[in-house]
């Protein structure tokens, strides 16, 4: 990696689709990955079939650094983001004995709760025939990596412990620097095109309550502090935070 | 439109990739659609990106019955989404006299309250040179529709007003029931396998904090009416909701 790290994030499940739930692990892991440096270019969310997941894995490895896929990954039969993961790489869903280790103690561990509790351990153990396992402290199903494609549950506990084990394999140069001005958007035009073309930075410019939050982000960290030094010099900014 | 009918949203921002903000709109949106009968087939955030905008319009208008585009709409310069649909559709951006007009009155009422604010009308007024217009209540820019591609704007309170005048263009036939459970997912395997497939209707599990919500979702009223009696007759279904 030089250094520009790109992600995109695929969001599996029908229940996001209909407005159930707000799609919360979108939002966390896109914002641990913008605070390390890593521009995610595209979110998507795509339902419980293994040929959409499939389709979208195809276009995103072709077009980012790394995917994380999150959700699909219980033992329901709507639960098809593995199948549709293998499928994307030509590959089948087989037996993994470390994943069969690790379901097994899980289990394990709530029997010791739950001493009636049936569980299906050889169909939970059928994973990408390639690819290695990413550890989940959380609950039953692991994670797995194949390629540049990780696979995390999507339980939000279980995503947050699972993303834990592959955190430090996302590392990019992006930053990001924050500016508000009081001042209506119409006056701020001229301004953001400015620093952007002098400076080669990316600009946002988004309404608040009050006042404008003015976003400058760049992988190169002495042309973000110029331009950030020029707007904070700048009439239109507000002198503080 | 047979009874069918799916769509597709499509977010545009940077600041959703970067994780600043959660996707309310998307979730919003969707849940609407989801009443309305239609089934939504893909969530997608792009950056603010004419090119990556116009890329997925032109893939969406392909698939899906109906797109809506939300954000980008405001007049700094990183608001391209009009810019990225009319590319879509390989026309330009032209003044257009009904968007003037609606603009100059929001601005002249703004003006009414801050005299000073100034507003470069004959820029803001420049829409696709093929669609129609939607009324903004909430704000400045109006929404536009072109061919089966309806562009809100991303502030939620204008996106809902804007969203409020096309409502009724939407309509489909697609119906969900929910049932709870009690038991472990891995208990209900069977029984999610056999209604899926005996009533042909779409099945999903999802975990809650002391039961499993189970929903049915179908085209078919009578189907899915026999689906759910079927189900709520079964002794893994909690008989009371």
């Amino acid at each position: 990696m030089d250094g520009r790290m790109n992600a995109a994030i695929l969001t599996v499940g029908d229940e996001l689709l209909a407005g159930d739930v707000e799609n919360t692990n979108a939002t966390w892991l896109a914002s641990r990955l913008a605070d390390r440096g890593v521009v995610v270019g595209e979110i998507r969310v795509v339902p419980d079939d293994a040929a959409l997941i499939a389709t979208a894995v195809r276009e995103f490895t072709d077009r980012f650094d790394a995917t994380i896929v999150t959700g699909g990954l219980g033992s329901t039969p709507d639960d098809v983001t593995l199948e549709g993961v293998a499928r994307a790489f030509d590959v089948s869903l087989e037996r993994d004995d470390e994943v069969r280790s690790a379901v097994e103690a899980t289990v394990s561990d709530i029997r010791d709760e739950y001493p009636q509790f049936e569980f299906d351990l050889e169909e939970a153990a059928r994973y990408p025939s390639e690819g290695r396992i990413v550890p989940n402290e959380e609950g039953i199903a692991p994670g797995w990596v194949i390629a540049n494609v990780y696979i995390v549950p999507g339980l939000p506990a279980e995503m947050k412990a699972t993303f834990g084990a592959i955190v430090d394999e996302f590392d990019g140069e992006r930053r990001t620097e924050t500016v508000y001005s009081s001042e209506p958007e119409s006056h701020l035009n001229e301004l953001l095109e400015t620093v952007r073309d002098r400076f080669d930075v990316t600009v946002g410019c988004y309404p608040g309550a009050d006042r404008k939050r003015i976003t400058l982000s760049s992988d190169d960290a002495d042309r973000l502090e110029q331009a950030t030094d020029w707007m904070t010099s700048r009439s239109e900014i507000d002198a503080t935070e």
